[in-house]
């Protein structure tokens, strides 16, 4: 039991399992109130559950108790843990990568893995088969530790090596023309200045600023730190005055922040950091001429709390931020040294950096306070950054580095979505355009030159493979693609990796509901209308389930099923997506018609079938001419704004003259969302090309 | 052995024992090799001793030893301390604070202990008499520790309470009535903050910037440490969005250093501090109304590393600049912890700070390299300093409270002088001012409103008591003012403390010459011409010395002696003041007749008699309404910049405009030196006042 969030005096015993906070039954007003919630409007898809006596914050912390051993095989990565703590526990001190969606509240069924021997005690939980208990199936989240434990991680269980979306050549030529002229924040200045005399004895300060300003630097707003200050008599003379000075330019004022002695003019290197939610790209950038020396990317270290933001809010504030923050920077700081290693660079030689995120995201990398993003109103702590210094956030390059961080306009709406648009241009021209960003939430802006509108609509965990039994991300042995034989069901299935399937990503569902509904085996509300004595069908309980591979075409040994939950899963997120389109079209006074180009940028849209997308009504039915896909924009913005000032500026600019419109307590939103809730829509008016189809 | 600073490729024996700092012959000059060089021309007093083999640097540093117990009494503090080890060591280590004016050299003679029981090897001195050695006395610095060892303190070598000079009512007054309008770097802007909610959704720190904004406060060039921006969230909400900013106002921009919840209106609290190489004084101040609750002094605790500033830089050479800081912060902590429990007020309401000092005690203080200040050109690293936190520096007030450094145009004409000149206030005004602080140095600053000059002589330690066999600081038991009977040769005595004498101070040794010259003890040359066998009249091996006071009447149990050679050190250290005079007036086309006013400021300058200093030709025969002394003028303008912006820039504006003369370079100081080498001069001329009285 706990309190109503929006009426404290209410005792209640749901739970938002993505926000973690209680709210009452009048605060639960969507159909099912058992399974949904109408927290905020604009998530209208978060999973509720009735609770126990115990809030979130009420679970006592593992005290100093015997500690025991537990094994992780494949790898052989031991660790020792208390007494009482959970497999889950142990696989993040031990750094072993497990799938964990939902931060450890057994609501996801991801974290499965097989004792091989000891003991634990497990709570019961519907999410693993009866077959899977009966060969040693735990959830790590929901098994707590008595024992000395060896346990295996199953295939499914494995996180992956990632696809990278939009890291092709068109992107890079893209992005590379879009940069007139580099300029640093961090440049080197080598100077050989005059040695002292009696008759000329300014301070070796005075004498290095003097030197800065004939070189045509501007001296007028000039900082120093002590520490620099401290070393300058010896950093001067070591060769005879010949010296390397660093300055950053800032927006009120410039700082030396190195000077070495010597004046070998070594190249000066850049990183590109995007930092998502569910995977970290980085590009290794020479800032001589703008060539990407590396880019590698790995999943955020920070999954094993959660997939989502909200969850990696609500971990900070349990376990505090500097937790977060040190997992992003450990994801972060391996993959620089990949990439140092694979281009043969010094680390020392990354003199600027530019970070790239979503508000939470950058909020928790730089351990600034993020609780209250996930409390109404929704309010970040900081949206437009000073620049920073590389050593103060923890990075592993040059301490002195210069740090710009992308500002983000709102909670919601953050630097990626303003690094997207740098790297789109749709604001720097005519054209009235609807930019689009899926992935757990869904950020629209739309706008041109003369102005621009944002909003974010909660699309929840399915299209990144939560809440969705089989769903995982785009992942190697995720099916990506589907066309199913309307005689036959029988789907010809497209695995990333070219493997065996494991399960299925985003764009493979949504691929799968535009063929169900094609080839006639669900209806246009989301349940299956297929006889269930179809050899593809089955059932699980008392649900419906369409089989799309047997367990011998798997490398899970176990058949892939798709649920009629899995279906209306999908169904919430697509309606929140859409209905998202039409609200913030509305509140400027437009519709469809007058979108003149649509872009969908993020990982998700790679492998977006666009037909299949307007067909099940997560795309409009426009033109299809309009729509552009430009992949990671999020790395490509940060890319030109790491060599450009000009775009650094665009980025405070563009920040400042978004008007944020939030959907929490916007009715319309809520009455558009009703109507999404079928294929394609309840109106079809709004989808002329698919009439008749069905 | 050592090689020459100067030709680095000849090997030479002399060694200048300021300098620590070997010189050939050829740099030599001045008349008498053995004991005086002219390294440079500005300093023609320091001493120089032949050496050994081994150079100051060359002596091996203690090695992991044996340990010995060491007892100071009177105050019982006990160290261990490693073999080998000299008592000098023992005493820093344990702080028990003695003289120890030349930095453990052996010259000075001044750390004198009573060996009670164990056994030390001592290297035989000259400086102790036959009947010292009888009794057990030893130089500490020349002693080494071979078992445990008891050892007392003597009367004469415990360093006592200071004199404070400049702290006087009057003072205060003048201080005071100087500060038009208070604007501190730091203020405490208290905000009572709009909530946000959904509509006015912008980031904690916009609110922040807004609410600073609508207070007055210039939010353009605003900037914020990630530190303040992480604990922003919290400090915002904890009391209902009611926040005091603390904003320091920077040259180029200002900064929030610290938000804390609540709109308390707690007084705010400054310090200021003048780091003298003797004392350092601390005035806390209420920043409301300028009223100085409290005002401490103590010795600088790295006298014990030597009286002056090359002995300072030497040491900081030999062990790191930051024993050196520690020493000095030591001090300035300990003065802050005495003001702030008899002002009963909290450390952290501290938030401004303005340091004065001479550039070697600043450099030293934070921590930057000094080893040029010492070397021709003589460069100080740094000059002008931007505003620093007090957490930085280590001072133990609000971490992030400003610190003000006061800036110092070259290496020996410092921020204590261009406080001074705050203070004195001539700058601004018209009368042509010759403005003189004489300590080790004697800085010298001529001019008025439209220009500044300035120069620096080495005054010698002679003023403050070292190279004088009974010389001391204005400490209890100085002879500070003497009368001499021109009959009896008997002398009439005033102590500071009114205790019984133990050594002569400054202004006694000026007043002493004075009197032995005008009673026809001494020749113009400074020679005796008393006849030896007056019962006034002593001697030491071959040289004669005058009986101060007998042993019965002091408090050391020993005759004080005023010995010839004292009396040439004297006239040396005047000589070079009046040389300095001449030759900056001359520079500028001056002479002493144009001169309008004769500012003196300085803890020396407090008991000095006019007609005497000028009888022995220390300071020029004008009209004596002419002089003015206006004590530490340090503190004061510490205290003034401390209070108003006005006085800060002021600080600034005359380092830049003050034109600095090397005296070094010029050959003109040299010949008016030798001139000035007679009481009171050469050139009768010169004092008029002063024709036919000898």
């Amino acid at each position: 039991m706990g309190k109503c969030i929006n009426h404290p005096d209410r005792e209640t015993s749901f739970m938002c399992m993505k926000h973690n906070i209680y709210l009452c039954e009048e605060c639960l007003k969507c159909r099912d109130p058992e399974i949904h919630c109408k927290f905020r409007s604009s998530c209208p898809i978060w999973f509720m559950e009735k609770r126990g006596g115990k809030g979130i914050d009420e679970v006592p912390s593992a005290e100093k108790k015997i500690e025991y051993k537990i094994l992780f095989k494949p790898d052989n990565k031991e660790i020792s843990i208390p007494e009482g703590a959970t497999l889950l526990d142990a696989a993040l001190a031990a750094d072993v990568p497990l799938n964990a969606s939902c931060n450890g509240k057994g609501s996801c069924g991801k974290c499965k893995l097989v004792l091989e021997s000891g003991s634990g005690k497990s709570a019961d939980t519907p999410l693993l088969t009866r077959e899977e208990k009966a060969n040693n199936y735990v959830l790590a989240c929901q098994t707590t530790v008595h024992s000395d434990i060896t346990v295996s991680i199953p295939e499914e269980t494995l996180a992956k090596k990632l696809k990278i979306a939009g890291m092709g050549k068109e992107v890079t030529a893209r992005m590379q023309g879009l940069v007139q002229e580099i300029s640093p924040m961090l440049q080197n200045i080598s100077l050989e200045l005059t040695p002292p005399t009696l008759d000329d004895s300014i301070s070796d300060l005075d004498r290095l600023t003097r030197g800065l300003s004939k070189s045509g630097c501007d001296v007028s707003r000039m900082s120093i730190d002590l520490k620099v200050m401290r070393e300058l008599a010896v950093a001067m003379r070591d060769e005879n005055w010949k010296v390397t000075a660093s300055v950053t330019r800032k927006s009120c004022s410039t700082e030396i922040v190195r000077v070495v002695p010597g004046n070998g003019q070594e190249r000066s290197l850049g990183l590109a950091v995007d930092i998502g939610t569910t995977s970290i790209v980085v590009y290794l950038v020479d800032m001589a001429d703008g060539s990407i020396l590396a880019a590698t990317s790995a999943h955020n270290r920070q999954a094993a709390c959660g997939d989502d933001v909200i969850n990696r809010i609500v971990c900070a504030e349990k376990d505090g931020v500097k937790k977060l923050s040190r997992m992003g920077l450990a994801t972060i700081n391996g993959l620089i040294n990949e990439a140092i290693d694979s281009a043969d660079v010094k680390r020392d030689r990354i003199d600027n950096v530019v970070l790239s995120g979503n508000t939470t995201m950058l909020h928790l990398l730089l351990q600034i306070e993020p609780r209250n993003i996930r409390r109404e109103p929704y309010i970040p702590s900081v949206s437009a950054f000073p620049i920073l210094k590389a050593g103060n956030v923890g990075l592993k390059v040059n301490p002195g580095a210069a740090v710009f961080v992308m500002p983000g306009p709102a909670s919601y709406v953050g630097g990626d979505i303003v690094a997207g648009l740098i790297y789109t241009g749709f604001h720097r021209e005519a054209p009235m355009t609807l930019f689009i960003d899926v992935g757990t939430n869904g950020e629209i802006v739309l706008g041109n030159k003369d102005w621009l509108m944002t909003a974010s609509c909660s699309a929840g965990p399915a299209f990144e493979g939560g809440g969705v039994r089989w769903g995982m991300r785009a992942e190697e042995g995720a099916i990506e693609k589907i066309v199913i034989d309307p005689k036959t069901f029988i789907p010809s299935l497209s695995v990333v990796g070219d493997s065996l399937p494991r399960g299925i990503c985003g764009s493979g569902m949504i691929d799968l509901i535009s063929e169900m509904l094609k080839a006639g085996i669900i209806q246009q509300n989301g349940k299956f209308k297929a006889d269930a004595s179809h050899p593809r069908m089955t059932h699980d309980g008392d649900e419906k389930a369409y089989i799309l591979a047997f367990a011998n075409e798997t490398s899970v040994d176990k058949d892939i099923l798709f649920m009629e939950s899995d279906i209306d899963n999908i169904i919430r997120s697509k309606g929140a997506v859409y209905a998202g389109f039409k609200v913030l079209l509305n509140q400027a006074g437009f519709d469809f018609s007058m979108v003149e180009q649509m872009i969908i940028t993020g990982g998700f849209g790679q492998y977006l079938d666009l037909d299949k997308a307007v067909s099940i009504g997560l795309l409009p039915d426009i033109d299809r001419d309009k729509f552009t896909y430009l992949g990671n924009s999020s790395i490509a913005g940060a890319y030109m704004a790491l060599l450009s000032e000009k775009y650094r500026n665009e980025a405070l600019e563009i920040s400042n003259r978004m008007t944020y419109i939030d959907f929490s307590s916007n009715n319309q939103f809520m009455d558009e969302f009703t109507s999404a809730l079928f294929l394609p829509h309840t109106n079809m008016e709004d989808f002329p090309s698919m009439k008749g189809k069905f």
